[in-house]
């Protein structure tokens, strides 16, 4: 599955010297808009950051640490809805083992409106050729 | 139900003005913390804010913005394990209207051994008591 | 001097166990709206929280830890300008000692015009009576 | 000069769609650890992220938005002191422009001790070597 990368910080330890659980939304929101936007397979939305979470489940497999540089992201669609998306989302450290499973479901925005929007054709079109079978 | 309130921070609002998804997490981790010492109507434990986060569920069911002062979280012990505790979390906004409805997992953690710990027979019967019917 | 009170959170410690030195910005801007709306003595600006900070000089004195509950922050009208603020201003812990010696200066910003703005008359009015003499 | 580049995350935005000024603390921290390890021409010390920051002068030149993906930052060292370093930091985005001008003294710090410590000699030569002539 191809992945997204994204570095770690220094800030993002905390007091244990794991990446706080918070953070881990972060990281996945940050890899997301680039996958959304088209990297690493993703359908390459139009306005790939501007959506809104609606729903997170998540396990923490493992603690990240410094040690892990950075986190490898991948994406798997599970159901595309009229304004929404469902997404499986892994989450990997340095050395490849899993540290959280997660599914999101986010929502198109739409900042002039403050609301959600729907996927217009070209866009349906490439997130459904995505949905695991 | 008693409930724990969370100030909110300017710096807790994202570019779409409001409050970032993932500071959802911290802000229950705070409100969580205080719960387990014994606030409004909390265990108290001995050791209330070391605990890791194993698992979060959570539906953001309305936004927070600043108009909101503050969030109100309020717990309800759902199960309880050896060394883990299974909460139903409910987020209010200032003006009473639900936010965000969780479900967590958290297991207690030793900072020495780095690793869980179980509960002592006073938290045990302290957090059963608790138990939701 | 009145000072506004932020309490802390736990994500505000850092590895070392430390308030993260890059919070305490956080924080000083959290209090400085509060401030310049009109608590601890301020002047009461007609939109407190809309400002930039143009420069900040921060001396680290002591540490903030998890005893600290929060932190209690004083401000010092140094100068005024004709669209910014010079401010003087102190951080203690719950202690009373000082952890923080800062100055920062702020400059009134317009949200629709992405601009500075001035201090209407009434505002700076209300500004001037507090530089220290 | 070199320069270390550190990615920009879209959490970093505030409310005005600009890098928040506390999080420059963060870019510059990470940049920091990096550099001192060696990167972009560092010192290479033994322990580059354990340190304490003692002092901050920060000029905010011009806003970090999304368009910058990162900030490239340069360092040059103004001061070598027993245990301390005064670093003299530039900030620029993606286009080159300058957004900030920085002036910061760090502190060797020792994490068993809980104390500031001071060069080796090694470490000490070779800082003393990029101090600006």
């Amino acid at each position: 599955m191809d992945e997204v990368f994204e570095p770690l910080r220094w800030r993002d330890l905390d007091y244990f010297g794991h990446v706080y659980h918070g953070e881990y939304l972060t990281l996945l929101d940050e890899a997301r808009g680039s996958w959304l936007g088209g990297a690493a397979g993703g359908p390459g939305l139009r306005d790939p950051e501007t959506y809104v979470v609606a729903r997170v489940e998540i396990d923490f497999v493992s603690s990240l640490t410094r040690e892990d540089r950075g986190v490898h992201i991948g994406f798997v669609v599970e159901r595309v809805g009229r304004t929404s998306l469902t997404l499986r989302e892994t989450m990997r450290g340095g050395d490849g083992r899993e540290v959280a499973r997660v599914r999101s479901v986010i929502v198109l925005w739409d900042r002039v409106a403050a609301g959600s929007r729907p996927f217009d054709d070209d866009e349906r079109a490439r997130v459904e050729a995505l949905v695991a079978s």
